[in-house]
Formats: C-alpha cells, sequence, structure tokens
C-alpha cells in the first residue's frame, strides 16, 4: 500500500471518527460539514473532500452506526433460553457510555429513516431480523420450560423488543434514574413476568 | 378585532397547518423555511416574517406537537384500575391516521430533543409525568386485585411505558404489519401476562 494510500485511510477514519462524535453530541440534526470540520480541527473543504452534500453524509453515518452496532462489545451470550433472551436484551440498551451514544445515534436516526424509503426499508429489515433472534431464544425457553408453551413466541418477541427500545428511549432521557443496574433490574423483572406465567400452566 | 389582525391569525394557523405536514412527511430532518413555504404555495420571504431561521421554526414545531397531542381526541377513560391502565396505553398508539402522524413526529423529535437541553428537560419532565399516570392506574388495578399486589408499581409504570414507545417504534417501522388490531391484540397480551401474574399471588 503507498504511503498516499495509507494517508487516505488515516484520514478517513478520522472523519468517520469526527461524524460519530459530532451524531453522539448533536445528532442527525446537527450533523453538518461545518460541525465535522469542526470537530476534526480541520477545514470544510477537507470534509467535502469526502462528502458531496448532507445526504452522503447522512449515509456515511448510518453506515458507521451499522458497523458500530454489529462490531460492538457484546455480553457473552449463554447458548439457549431464557438466559440468552436476557443477554439479547441486555445487548441492547445503554448500559455503558458507548452503548449511550449508539442508541443516542440510533434513536435519532429515526427521524431521518421514516422518511427516506430506502433507509426505512433497511430499518424495518432490521427489526425483523432481530425480532427471529428473539423469537427462537423464546421458542427454546418454551421447549425448556423456562416460557409458557402456550404463548404466541413470534408476539412475545416483539413484546420484548418493543419493551426494550421502549426502555432506551427513557432511559436515555433520564440517565441518573435509569442507572445501569436499574435498567437491568427492570429486564429481570420483565423476564420473571413471563416466567412466573410460565409457572402457572406447566 | 381588525381584519388584518384576523388574517394575521388565519395565515398562522396556515403556518402551523404546513409546518406539521412537512413534519409528517419528511421528519424534523426535513423541516426547512423552504420546505414550510412550499406546502403552504407561498414564498419563503413570508415564511421568514413568522421564523427568524431553523431554531424558532423547531421550537414552533414542538408547541404544535404538544398542543395537539394534548388535545387530541382519545379513547372514553373508564373510571379506574387495569381498563384504564389500557386505555392510557391504547391512546398512545399510532391506530389512526392522525396518530401514525403524531408519533411519527414525536419519534422525529428524539433526535432534536435530545441534543437541546431546554427541550431535553421537557421531554424527560414529559415522561415522568406519564408515567406518573400509569402509576396511578397500575396501583389501583392492585387495589382491585386486577394485578398483583406484591409487585413495584412505580417499576410496572415504567416497563409499561417502554412496552408502549417500543411498539409505536416498531409499528411505524412495518404499518403492514403492525395493523390497528394487531396493536391493540399485543396491549391485550401484554396486560393479560401481567394479570396472570396476578391471578397466582392471590
Amino acid at each position: 500500500m503507498s504511503p498516499a494510500r495509507t494517508d487516505h485511510d488515516a484520514r478517513r477514519h478520522d472523519v468517520s471518527e469526527a461524524v460519530w462524535r459530532v451524531l453522539a453530541e448533536h445528532g442527525f440534526a446537527g450533523l453538518t460539514l461545518r460541525a465535522v470540520a469542526a470537530a476534526m480541527g480541520a477545514s470544510t473543504g477537507l470534509v467535502t473532500h469526502y462528502f458531496g452534500g448532507k445526504h452522503e453524509l447522512i449515509a456515511h453515518a448510518l453506515d458507521i452506526l451499522e458497523t458500530r452496532t454489529r462490531q460492538r462489545p457484546r455480553l457473552e451470550a449463554p447458548a439457549i433460553g431464557l438466559p440468552a433472551l436476557r443477554t439479547h436484551l441486555l445487548d441492547i440498551l445503554p448500559l455503558t457510555p458507548e452503548g449511550v451514544a449508539m442508541n443516542r445515534i440510533w434513536v435519532g436516526s429515526w427521524d431521518v429513516a421514516l422518511s427516506d424509503p430506502a433507509l426505512f426499508a433497511a430499518q424495518a429489515t432490521r427489526y425483523e431480523r432481530i425480532r427471529a433472534v428473539l423469537r427462537v431464544a423464546i421458542e427454546d425457553a418454551q421447549r425448556l420450560g423456562e416460557l409458557p408453551g402456550r404463548a404466541d413466541a413470534r408476539r412475545l418477541a416483539t413484546t420484548a423488543l418493543s419493551f426494550t427500545h421502549g426502555l432506551v428511549v427513557q432511559a436515555l432521557f433520564a440517565p441518573e434514574r435509569f442507572t445501569p443496574e436499574h435498567q437491568t433490574e427492570l429486564v429481570d423483572d420483565f423476564l420473571a413476568g413471563l416466567a412466573a406465567d410460565a409457572d402457572q400452566s406447566t
């Protein structure tokens, strides 16, 4: 790789870092070429070298978001059933500073995604995929007698994801109240509620 | 009231209508003086007569959102307990075209609110207030034996609001799947889960 190429890649990485910092602090509403340049201590001209305009900047922001979400450190998932479901839910929540930044950016991205057909479709597919993952854990838990066998696993997956996403929003708006411990307690209460229902049916 | 005053008020109403339509279709990311002017079939100059810039436009948008939310038609709330809780949750969901537009705008507003201290505080207070309303219904339901008396009403209120807000987001991204009937079923399943827990404890 030529030095020029390496410089280019390094600079590209710096730009992505700056986009992330701007998003975490100011959201999509504050994501401008000028703000990214300021976050890098560079000229707006340099940033326009990478992005033609706001639309490309947003597209790049969502790419970073998707990549970082995929690559984020996760709790080690227990193989199956209710503990796996618990881990999946906790992995979504803003329990660390990085998790707060990531969730803040995801929540902020909904405004843009709801009005852009391609982003809308990508987001819809994403939720479908997460619900499918939760559903597998729920079906395993049902087979193991940890969750009520009579419940509709697909609906329960939707309910679990709804609970978790709504908790993300409340936690972002009241971080002092929603400590990592409190968020974890709420998840455990939620799961205990589902499991208590199972005790009854078996 | 002078004719000029009446004209001014009528025009102000037109501007608010245009802001609402732009938000419902394009979100806060698409809320510009130019877009509002286009939605009115007016000049950008006319709109700048009402708003100095983007910040004032957003402030006005959030005022309309708050007012319309307060004044929206609601299901008639049964006096107390579990049916009241059910009504409160259904009142939040996007079950009508107006409810879809309002929720789309609320969800879109989170990006802006998360980065503006005054809007952030207003939103945090708003959620605190909704949780308090849900908590009263839950405590009544507990007294009536409709919900488990041993559960922490404050936590249950948080869980119920989390579930509902997360369901809003999923429904907005998959309107064909999340019909009003399906959303209502999910709420009823959620409440039945809480109630089943009560049967066990009494």
